[in-house]
């Protein structure tokens, strides 16, 4: 065992944990992100707990967007999920992390193991898939996107509507040398390379896609939906993607 | 260029400057410590700046007991410099990070990059040497802590006293692994190999020394200095230790 690697784990359903036990109150828990060039970024768990007054204007719209039974992937610690409960919609949070799965639970949310490229099969079909809290970094990648996407219509009703949060990388200079790296490896370049570290343990690697608006509208392409609308925050990076089958 | 290494830098200093132009806000600057074990650790960097009526009943009351001319080692962010200059002592703060120096300075208060094992030569002798916010840790491990001793000493007046706050490592039994893991390795169980990351930056990795009283005792046994007193923080690890000549 290479003493200097974390040990894997849970490292994101620990932090939440640690967060929720503590009524989730501001900085009661710091997540650590660990990007694949050994930057770190240090944020406050709580707000992924953060209630619907605190969410941004264009968060708020998106996810009043959503109808019927709800599919909220990579559900975290319920934060859309609760809310979506509590405006009585019928919900199940998917999460890869054990740890957001039992959080979410705790908070009166069905919700289970499973990512979108191991979705469970017993869920059922739904009239809305959302990925929030700018879930579409779960696409992973231009080359995962489409396949992740036709997951997503397998679960859909006809009619359904993808609703998706999004970044787009930008051209912050202080990101150029982690772009153009990607770009040399044949990657996008918002294509991050990421795992959660908490403590001495880390999740395993994954990929996280920050998709400017057109690699977004390319992959949709690919795939069995089609864009309806692509909204930009006024201020920032963020974009509400919705997309239709 | 290993690509998956932080560059080398003053990311300590980086973490202070930031909370300093934020005001010292609560969590407006995150200090990161990793271990040599792949731990890390987050918390608030505010702390550096915590005034006095802040700071436990046992660090103000060695922090009383400073006279004279002041050589605060390892003085950060200022915290007990500036506290000391209010009160009329003359204090010379001496750290590493050369940001630590300029926010030190921006606060009023004389200060000069240097270390323990490198304290620059015209700084002119002390009536009170401070090891303070477990500075103790400076003093890098038993075989370490007779020379660093030695050099405090030759920075040292007649009469001069030397003040240190330190921690117990305890037993832990979170940290029992690493404490085996030094042992086997020769090193005091305490005896912590850390380095301070901020974004993609480091600073070296460290030694910080988190002796147990018997192990204090035994190094400054073994230095120009006698232990005057060891008083231990009624709760938690901390302790107090007095040193004359």
């Amino acid at each position: 065992m290479d003493e200097s690697q974390p040990s894997l784990d849970d490292a994101f359903g620990r932090i939440l944990a640690r967060c929720w036990a503590a009524g989730a109150a501001p900085w009661s828990a710091v997540e650590i992100i660990e990007r694949d060039d050994a930057l770190l970024g240090a944020s406050d768990a709580a707000r992924y707990f953060a209630e619907p007054d605190a969410w941004s204007p264009l968060e708020r719209r998106g996810w009043e967007l959503a109808s019927g039974r709800v599919l909220d992937m990579g559900c975290g610690a319920g934060r859309h999920a609760v809310a979506w409960a509590a405006k009585g919609l019928e919900v199940v949070g998917v999460d890869p992390s054990p740890g957001a799965v039992r959080v979410t639970r705790e908070r009166g949310v069905d919700a289970v193991e499973g990512s979108v490229a191991q979705l469970p099969r017993d869920l059922g079909a739904f009239d809305t898939l959302a990925l929030f809290g700018n879930g579409l970094g779960l696409l992973a990648g231009p080359a995962q996107a489409p396949a992740v996407l036709a997951a997503l219509a397998a679960a859909a009703r006809p009619g359904a509507v993808l609703l998706g949060m999004g970044t787009d990388p930008g051209d912050d200079p202080a990101h150029a040398d982690y772009h153009a790296r990607n770009l040399r490896r044949g990657r996008a370049r918002g294509q991050l390379r990421i795992r959660v570290r908490d403590g001495a343990t880390a999740t395993p690697w994954f990929d996280y896609w920050l998709a400017a608006p057109a690699e977004l509208t390319a992959a949709v392409e690919a795939s069995p939906w089609t864009l309806d609308s692509l909204e930009r925050a006024p201020e920032g990076p963020g974009y509400l993607a919705v997309l239709r089958l």
